[in-house]
């Protein structure tokens, strides 16, 4: 007997907090964000390279479809410019400035890192959460935890599932002065052994 | 602030049990299947005309891709066979029967029943929910209750949201255990004039 | 070196007059056609089945389409309901009519005539052409010569610039009053030794 | 009674010559190409800026259609880089050839020369054109002439038939063959100020 939703599938167990961004530059937002700034909500992060045709056509455009059926209290919409090629071409702030404005895209977008290690290569970002390539999708939960990440093409009726599965669980309190809240968070599992140590 | 998310605000207060449905004849099951029979599952209905386009475009085929994203445990899908116009053309079995198999439709279909009253007119089951065309999506939850009617067009996100959320409601137990329970009624109390004994 | 454009190359050799199709009833206008009444213009023909998925939601829009984009005088559309399976239910005139109703067919469409050899098969204009199946697209020159059969998906762009290509060929006229006219004729070799005699 | 298929009625009368490109870089392309290197040819040109959205989605696409659909005997493709926007970010080399690599358009692109009167605004092919912006799609026959600038979408079953139009039309011959010519004149006269020389 199943008692997990085919939704919640996609999604994993909630064993592992999200790693921090770390970001060269801010676009579309008066102050840089932290993942930590988050924490409460849910998080839709989608990673991208603005000459990535895959991003333009498909993670993208759904990124803002996602902005537009979710409430700002409930899901914050992250776009993460992860240049890992063409630096030349797509590695400006300008040039993704410009990028943002013409395709009329209002979420905050933080440029990933260049690593000093390897420069020319993946960003800070992507190495930390071993992305395969662009576009990439992320869900963090209200409670900081990686839940999703997937390269390629993510169905919308799937992530919109995804999403408010995430949206209905509670958020867990590092004081433990509030229990995981509502009917269906046993169904998820999220009791406090799952808690990130 | 605001707790409830948009992928929920798609649906209604759990105010008001689903009308039965009425149904002539079934198609891709073995045995009728009665709304009752479906209790403690999410049931996505879709009301469809063989000859509208707009079901066949998009009413039908989103129906499939629900019924693949989500477990039957979980979730029902059912189509109903609303002819409210080219009877002669639309209204045999071995019509629909045809689409059925030409369109590669797996789940449950049951023919809408035409009134005795009004042939010719809008059949009964559509009627008790007052639709006003096809193709229409109906969403009740594991309790039986109505909270999602829509004519027209539904996004995937947000129905992906809606259905992932009455997913991971409870259902409402006879028992007492977990809430006091009637059919027609919730944990916002109870309506008798929707009651339908 | 290439004189022929590959626009043109869809279309075959003008070697084979197109058979005359047998319609056991019209719709969508006053008097029957016959091919020999569209003598002097182009015709686009499309075989199609009202319950076949790839013809509604490809072969016929096209044909729409192609209605929309090329004058009357300079090309016929017409649609051929080729009814080789499910006959019950779309084996009707008025099922057939109120399709054409729903989905806004406003070109001549002609039901293909039963076979009384064969009843229940292929009719007898689909077999007159060997189709392989629906939707199948015909272009028909000026001459009445067939120049294109293509069962299955033909692109806009290529389908557009066939049509061209025949409305820019001359008609042979058969009393020998009017030589191929234009500069092209040429190229295409549509002399008089491809006459259907 | 109409002899002009609507298919070339998108096209202008040949009135006037098109304009000479003026080009500062060529990209896939081993030496740069003149206008009047591709005489004797049809010719479909598209003006874009590769952080134009209408561009990426519609007019680039097209235009490899095009590429596939026709031979390179008869049609030659090119792409006109017209940045009169965002130069920071797209107005270099580099920027295009990524954009190139990543969306595989393989065809020669010509990065319009910015004008030295009014540096950052329209360069000077887009000027000599009168583009009202991108995508711009021109088609000029094989005697040179402009016979459609369109700025935005054009059908790809429109674009076909114009295409084959063209590619049916005999070149104006220098030699007096076929009709007197010089590079502003044509069956209509000759229209000095267009002259060129």
């Amino acid at each position: 007997m199943s008692s997990i939703p085919e939704g919640r599938r996609v999604l994993t167990p909630p064993l592992r907090l999200a790693p921090d961004w770390h970001i060269a530059h801010w676009l579309n937002t008066r102050a840089p964000i932290a993942l930590a700034d988050l924490r409460g909500r849910v998080v839709l992060a989608v990673a991208f390279q603005m000459l990535c045709p895959g991003c333009v056509s498909h993670g993208l455009p759904q990124a803002q479809r996602v902005r537009e059926a979710f409430a700002e209290d409930d899901l914050a919409v992250i776009g993460l410019h992860t240049v890992f090629e063409h630096h030349e071409a797509q590695g400006t702030t300008a040039a993704l400035a410009a990028f943002l404005h013409e395709y009329q895209i209002a979420f905050p977008v933080g440029i990933d890192a260049q690593s000093a290690q390897s420069p020319g290569g993946a960003p800070v970002t992507m190495r930390a959460y071993a992305m395969q390539g662009t576009p990439t999708t992320l869900l963090i939960d209200r409670s900081g935890r990686l839940r999703l990440q997937k390269f390629g093409r993510v169905e919308d009726l799937r992530l919109g599932a995804a999403i408010a599965s995430l949206i209905g669980e509670a958020e867990l309190r590092p004081d433990g002065g509030e229990a995981p809240r509502g009917p269906d968070c046993d169904d998820q599992g999220c009791t406090l052994k799952d808690r990130d140590t």
